[in-house]
């Protein structure tokens, strides 16, 4: 476990602060909701604000953590303003600090996200807006999503978002996972990932919804992507999880039809990165789950009355796992 | 009514023809299923095959009835390999002649269309797609359909399977139609074409489902177009609802943030017909619902078993109203 849940004295005590970048409509309603002023931190971890001075706890919403404030002792509990924080574990997590993360309604947004490109995919839009831009008229049969196969990587709460929108629209889901979650949900069959080879053959959809730990850097390499026959791929996990030459390898002897990639492990990529190169294959800037200021300030409130009434919060970080 | 139960005796002494462009392998099948040689007949209305002078009734497969075949006293059913068939009604239909049409899962192909497209414009992909071309990374929020309202005008198979889709996702759907359907159903609302000014300004998604009629042509004109608020604007019904340079106009004032037209009145356009000129407006060539052989076969052959059980075919026609 990575936290204790904090003393009610010591959030009584605590002051807020938000990092850079952060919304002013977010600090106002953190204000409201925690009844003090709110300070800022900066790139650097400089305090500004009323009572820089101050002795008393921390509480610190943003998407970073400054190094100068990861040894602070003041820092009790960490709010990220993104779901993702992988980038904020690496190097280590200072022990005894909370640390909490915003997931809002990521995960219906990411499900629509994949089911759009799903659905692009099979009703071949890319085609009928290169079509309409040429003023060519041509009849091209559709493809049904529905009735065909998705694997989907990652069973967690993203994976499970996805399933569930693929679902919808009428997709066989199979869950690839540690299966340690619960039975049941968006998921006709759950899989560990050493089980998946019987699948990869007959998947129509791979969707990659996987968190960026030891054990899943370049889980997509070679051997599983040469085990594909046709599949579209979408990522919306995380960059490191695939290995970019090896997807190259495989839309290029079609075992890869086609591939969305919403993260990569060097984002922004320059012009000449190797991956604008890949056939076949639409980037689309890590926007497949922005979360929005609202979402910050939900799941922010969770936290501060979970912990108020004693409890864990629910979008704690299980620091050990890096998710 | 446009038909009556053909006798046992009138099907065991017909002979099927389908018409030109039908494929080998539907005609096989129809052969196989009614236990006979399969003729052909031409634009011209001529039988080519196995005893084309014989005096027998006629049943006939394909997409279009020649005039010459109008008037012939021996014809005494049409299939429609289309599910649209207001062209095979332009002057009138020949009394007594029984017409089906095929849908087979062409609501679904509609509703997986009309939700790729609706969630296409929420994901903002034909921009990822444009600035993947370009090289250009940039991080663009997206919408969620979900929760949002869609007007689907038509209440029939057509409509009624896009709201399902739609609905899986989601979206709120308000049906405009006669009202004479069963209720429930996939509609959150249901209200008819006089009551539709109340939802214009709230939808998000107008999806026009609508059978040409005299009462339905030019259905969307001015008054209704202008009367949206940023609305996106399908059409899978037929191009004649819609009045273009109406549509042309709201799209210019912003009360239509963005069209995609399956179907025009002049199909294929002219390259230099101004439908081209529609800003934001996506043309798909009236592929939506595009049947496939094993679709005409499965309808044809479930109108086959109807009239040899003395029943009525599902999907024969009323003549009168067009659909």
């Amino acid at each position: 476990m990575s936290f204790a849940p904090l003393p009610t004295d010591v959030l009584d005590r605590a002051r807020l602060a938000v990092g850079p970048g952060t919304a002013a409509a977010v600090a106002e309603d953190l204000a409201d909701l925690t009844g003090r002023p709110v300070l800022a931190y900066d790139a650097e971890g400089r305090l500004t604000g009323a009572d820089t001075a101050e002795d008393a706890p921390l509480v610190l919403v943003g998407a970073a953590l400054p190094p100068a404030l990861r040894g602070d002792p003041r820092v009790r509990w960490f709010h990220s303003v993104n779901a993702g924080v992988d980038a904020l574990l690496d190097g280590g997590w200072p022990a005894g600090v909370l640390l909490t993360r915003t997931v809002g309604r990521m995960g219906e947004r990411i499900g629509q996200y994949a089911l759009a490109w799903v659905l692009a995919d099979c009703q071949g839009v890319p085609g009928h807006l290169a079509r309409t831009a040429a003023r060519a008229w041509r009849r091209e049969p559709s493809e049904l999503a529905s009735g065909q196969t998705a694997l989907v990587y990652g069973t967690g709460h993203i994976g499970t978002a996805v399933a569930r929108a693929l679902r919808a629209a009428g997709v066989r889901t199979v869950g690839v996972g540690r299966g340690e979650h619960a039975p049941g949900g968006p998921f006709d069959e759950r899989v560990t990932a050493d089980e998946d080879g019987a699948w990869l053959g007959r998947a129509r959809f791979v969707v990659d919804a996987l968190p960026l730990t030891e054990a899943t850097r370049d889980f997509f390499a070679g051997p599983r992507l040469c085990a594909l026959r046709g599949a579209t791929f979408l990522n919306v996990g995380r960059g490191g999880t695939v290995s970019l030459p090896a997807l190259g390898r495989a839309l290029a002897a079609g075992h890869v039809r086609a591939a969305v990639l919403d993260v990569l492990t060097d984002e922004p990529p320059a012009p000449d990165h190797p991956v604008w190169e890949l056939p076949r294959t639409t980037l689309t800037s890590h926007s497949a789950g922005i979360t929005a200021g609202t979402d910050v300030t939900d799941d922010f409130r969770a936290g501060w009355q979970a912990l108020r009434a004693g409890r864990a919060p629910e979008l704690a970080v299980r620091v050990g796992r890096g998710y």
